[in-house]
């Protein structure tokens, strides 16, 4: 186990109807709000309508940023933090899925920085100060209600990076304001979920018994409501679970100790910088075929993963073997709940390949598991056509 | 799974040479401090010279509280408030185990109380304010480290109560520090994780798969370790992974949408109040015996239970034999182990069991999986004879 620091101060509030507790919030962080969403489907869904009468019971004044972007952009983000400087806001409300929350933190962490607040993803400054953001999650995928990171997207530059911004302080999530999530989008979450897990599992860092478990744990847990949930859209207890297990996959839980890779999010975050493509759509595309590239940097792991998560037997197999068809049972997977599985499935060919491949590599070669250079990365593309 | 609120704000510092971050503590929270401590096994181990040369590095200003009991009492703990006062101190340091822990949160929520600190424990008043807790912990066990809260006992009523008091604000665990733990009370720790993870994975709550698994992880994780460590109390890794376990088995966690029991805690710290003898040596006698006397509540579980944490084959048996036989594997652990499992190991015969009976129930009957009156307290304290 490697030395870490973990430290998670979100506020989790889950369950049915929790989205009572958003009055406590504004009697402690006061009544001047940014309010930012999405496309409008909190507001076809009845959302947008349950938080805005509870703040207006409260006398709040809101202050609107609709419209964040799937793939949010910078554009809508400096948009967000004129408005709350304008208004003067005490703290911010997103009210969406996880693009929302990474343009609310964004905005967050953009109001009190003097400069550009791409600086944060540009590796050029790092946030110390930011507005208070609370969430109301209406989509299992991300994790960033309960973690600090944000990823925007710079459309100008065609460029799409992360950046370590700011916790929310409390995130509220109701299994049933996921219900009328599209079967799209909530396929989409769960590679997005699994993805998380994958990044975090695959590592050379020994001795970590109670970490390779607790992903496990979440991978399987996802596995066994993933058709569950698609079958019934409408199913607390399967969008909960799945709810659950989005959460903790990426809340700081699976990587105590433990060196993470993240090469495959870099990957994708180059392809949908340039093709605008659902982020969890790409990384059930590029996982599959990063796992064939890397697997041999350590068998024993995929072995492992392909026995315990997919329940391969491994009686009279090599371990090669055994690695494959654990990496054949992930893809399999994500092509039985409606996942794409090639490149071309978004007509996407080798036109902007070698592009790609450099802006997946914009501060170096990427991921622990294995180093990969954009040599690297443009023959792992190939394998996704 | 039920609605649940999480919030953990502790941050947890892990691993090898991690006191360093004392300093930048220090800078943080002030330099007058209340340090709390044990017997002196911080003495004879050189963990006090490393802290004190950090803290006289920074100039400190320290006034001790030494000498907190295993089973810290009230008296113990007044003292520490009054020594607060009088210097007019920053914040607390505790470096021990579960009882120094547990005593300096006491002392933190009763500094800034003008009632009787055993209010809180009495379910009186509920703490609001405390001072600022740091910690360095010396032994896997209690889950104190990070978690809100305090069990003390009141020597001169006989009384052993919890109570919901502060999270610390960081805690330091460096797996070394725990390696001159002697055995008997690496034992009593290992009792006492294993027994935390029970009280939380025993419920009738449905549809929690991943807490389900979490718990099952836990478990393993801690026997797969347990005799490794054992066997040489100087493997880091082993340390390491019961250190981790312990902290993952109490921070709130495992509970989130679950129904929880802690009848058996009741029911040892009524024992122990009587007689002082190890809150992990109590458990360890009492559990297997509470779980004969409940199993039926939820054979299912338990059956569970058998199969995935003590690899027990469940062909050809019935529900009944199978949790049995996961019951008995528990109880043949904690014999492997070196733990009692029996009152008499401790020379406690029926003398005081109907008074033990009576003051594990003192706000009523305890317990979720199954409601324990004083009655059911009896049967299964006899069973333990």
């Amino acid at each position: 186990m490697n030395n870490f620091v973990y430290h998670n101060p979100t506020e989790l509030i889950f369950g049915r109807g929790q989205i009572s507790h958003l009055k406590e919030k504004v009697e402690q962080y006061g009544k001047n709000i940014l309010l930012v969403y999405g496309g409008g489907s909190i507001k076809r869904f009845g959302l947008y309508d349950k938080v805005m009468s509870i703040l207006n019971e409260q006398s709040c004044k809101v202050t609107e940023l609709p419209g964040v972007e799937p793939n949010p952009r910078l554009s809508t983000v400096k948009k967000g933090i004129e408005l709350c400087r304008q208004e003067n806001v005490d703290w911010i409300l997103a009210v969406g899925g996880g693009s929302v929350i990474d343009a609310a933190k964004a905005v967050a962490v953009g109001v009190p920085y003097e400069g550009d607040v791409w600086d944060f993803y540009t590796r050029k400054a790092v946030p110390e100060k930011a507005l208070t953001l609370g969430t109301i999650l209406t989509l299992a995928a991300t994790g960033s209600e309960m973690n600090r990171g944000s990823v925007v997207t710079n459309w100008e530059t065609k460029e799409k990076y992360g950046a370590g911004t700011t916790f929310p302080a409390f995130s509220i999530l109701d299994p049933e304001n996921t219900f009328s999530v599209p079967r799209d989008q909530t396929v989409y979450g769960i590679c997005d979920i699994m993805s998380h897990v994958f990044e975090q599992y695959f590592t050379h860092t020994p001795e970590i018994p109670l970490q390779t478990r607790f992903a496990e744990s979440i991978m399987k847990t996802v596995v066994e409501n993933a058709e569950r949930v698609l079958a019934n859209p409408e199913d607390y207890d399967a969008r909960a679970n799945i709810l659950y297990c989005g959460t903790m996959a990426l809340n700081g839980t699976l990587p105590m100790g433990v060196e993470t890779d993240w090469a495959t999010h870099s990957i994708e975050h180059a392809v949908s910088a340039v093709y605008d493509i659902p982020h969890g759509g790409g990384l059930a595309i590029i996982f599959p075929n990063w796992m064939r590239y890397v697997y041999r940097e350590n068998a024993e792991r995929f072995k492992r993963f392909a026995v315990e998560v997919w329940g391969v037997d491994p009686s009279g197999k090599s371990d090669d073997e055994i690695a494959l068809e654990g990496i054949a049972a992930t893809e399999a997977f994500f092509r039985r709940i409606g996942a794409p599985s090639r490149l071309a499935d978004y007509q996407i060919g080798d036109e902007n390949l070698e592009l790609m491949a450099q802006k997946a590599v914009p501060f170096g070669p990427i991921g622990k598991f294995k180093k990969l250079t954009s040599e690297d990365v443009a023959e792992i593309l190939r394998m996704c056509l």
